[in-house]
């Protein structure tokens, strides 16, 4: 039997080349450039291509491992795997000209490139694509399963468009409140990683208390995966994030450490209640932040959410290299620096 | 037995109910503005909401009438005709963003109103809402079936990005061949009319030869239907198309009539290469276009057209009111003027 890590290295190729396998479908004429924005965002042509380029392939590695944990045949689970990560690009190309972000992952983002029309239509490509993709379980599984399999991915593209459409609304208000934020982030974060376990352990034909465990093992993640993209946004390392480090407070985004130190209402609040921050003050403000003990504050919710997740992982009854992979990448989930 | 008007009067009221149930289930709080862009949007609410906002519908009326005119029960078909009218409105939003098109039926459109993040991703909510809605065929009809469904509206959305990249990317061309025209044309127009009247069919679980010919009908439908707007597009009555008469010349788009006057090589042409077209150019220039039998041989093709798809339809052999709707709706595609 693999170890975990040999496992994960495993799936990792599979879903590369399985991802590859969708997107080069549509290399045909008069099609080149519509192949190759998409083949340009997944990473794999054009300047900076590369494993920086294509992003952590967390979320199909996670249906992947769910799938095996659960005594499934992960391979069988490969179109579902691919489809999460297509939902996932898809969401960060529309976020993209939303934010009106430039960069990503340290690359021109392709409205950037190729201007706003292309970056929408490429957007809805790839949307369409993901659930083409999933539809290709049915070389291995009933209609019946298909069909429930799709409903998941389509009740989370659902869910995607409404923490969007919050996080978008809440751009045009002073603050918001922590219930507010959750609101938000459950539907634009949490909602592709649950869907991920879910469908991970759905394709292993897991009982449906297992399947619901799993569910909120991925959610749980998810959660603990946005706190510390939160807390990464205000201290991460330049170097090592694509982006610039405190662009979250220079964008005026109210993540989870920006409304905490809001509440706190000490020199952070009454600075961020007097305006947009300025470049020059970015540093002595995130250092503000952590002297109220807002990163330590933002590290524990991590630290809690993650705890959360290996419980319901736990009460999913993984087995095998697959659940040793699960839990050691749980915990390594809220000291990422990255 | 219905009359083919009341028989398309009762389809109408039942769609239009249809479409409504879905988006009504979105209006929970906190969404209540994401729920109310789609309302808008759909012509229910907000200034100049009534039947001159909501389109004609003429998409899902032929896939209704489709089911009828092959014996199946058009209710059971009333999910699949809710979700085409949903990609074709997913698409009108997505549209008028990359087009900056400020009116729509002659209402602002979304993202005039409320900006082009909640533009982008209200488009988003309608995609996803059409394969939702197509799954509850799942009521009715076998996982099998659904399936098949499911794909068929997949592959159209794909056809539909397909059509709008290669509409993008003429924008920058000087000129086009009526062949580049064609191909995208079919995938912005033709696909999703094809769709509809396959979908109608396979729904009524039609032979596949009958169900190849209701596709065929479909698909040469749309192309009488786009050469037709093309025509508005330069010749149509203001005061009847929501949208300024010439727009189409102001905006420099390459429609069937323009290829045609550049490949005639008069007046028109010259002025054309020379630049932008001016707003006080555009009534000599649609004369010029006019006098060089251009409007003529546009009028003609589209009856070529509708001869084409009518041929179709006899081959399909449809069967009772819904037939006669289905030819009469057909003969006054090519004559339309809105």
């Amino acid at each position: 039997m693999d170890t975990p890590d040999v496992l994960v290295h495993t799936l990792r190729e599979a879903l590369e080349a399985e991802l590859r396998r969708e997107i080069n479908a549509y290399h045909v004429a008069p099609y080149e450039l519509y192949y190759e924005m998409l083949a340009y965002h997944m990473g794999w042509m054009g300047e900076g291509a590369g494993a920086k380029a294509t992003g952590k392939r967390i979320r199909p590695l996670i249906l992947l491992l769910c799938t095996a944990a659960s005594g499934g045949d992960w391979q069988k689970a490969l179109p579902a795997a691919a489809a999460v990560e297509f939902v996932h690009n898809f969401s960060l190309v529309h976020d993209d000209i939303e934010d009106r972000s430039e960069y990503r992952r340290g690359r021109p983002t392709i409205w950037a490139k190729w201007g706003i029309p292309q970056g929408i239509n490429a957007g809805d490509a790839l949307f369409t694509i993901s659930h083409l993709t999933i539809h290709r379980l049915a070389e291995f599984f009933s209609p019946d399963l298909v069909l429930q399999a799709a409903q998941i991915l389509l009740q989370t593209c659902l869910q995607l468009t409404q923490g969007q459409f919050l996080d978008i609304s809440y751009e045009s208000r002073a603050e918001i409140s922590l219930e507010e934020y959750q609101v938000m982030i459950e539907g634009k974060t949490a909602a592709l990683f649950a869907a991920c376990a879910h469908l991970g352990s759905l394709i292993a034909n897991c009982d449906p208390v297992r399947q619901h465990h799993f569910r909120e093992f991925g959610r749980a993640l998810g959660l603990a995966f946005q706190i510390i993209d939160d807390l990464l946004g205000i201290w991460g390392d330049e170097a090592t994030i694509g982006k610039s480090t405190s662009s979250d407070l220079l964008s005026g985004k109210k993540t989870y450490p920006v409304i905490l130190g809001l509440q706190s209402n000490g020199a952070f609040a009454k600075r961020w209640r007097k305006g947009k921050i300025q470049p020059e003050e970015v540093l002595t403000l995130a250092q503000e932040l952590e002297e109220e003990g807002i990163r330590a504050a933002t590290q524990a919710e991590a630290t809690r959410l993650t705890q959360l997740a290996l419980a319901e992982l736990s009460a999913a009854q993984p087995s095998g290299p697959a659940a040793e992979a699960l839990s050691s990448l749980t915990r390594q989930m809220s000291q990422r620096v990255q």
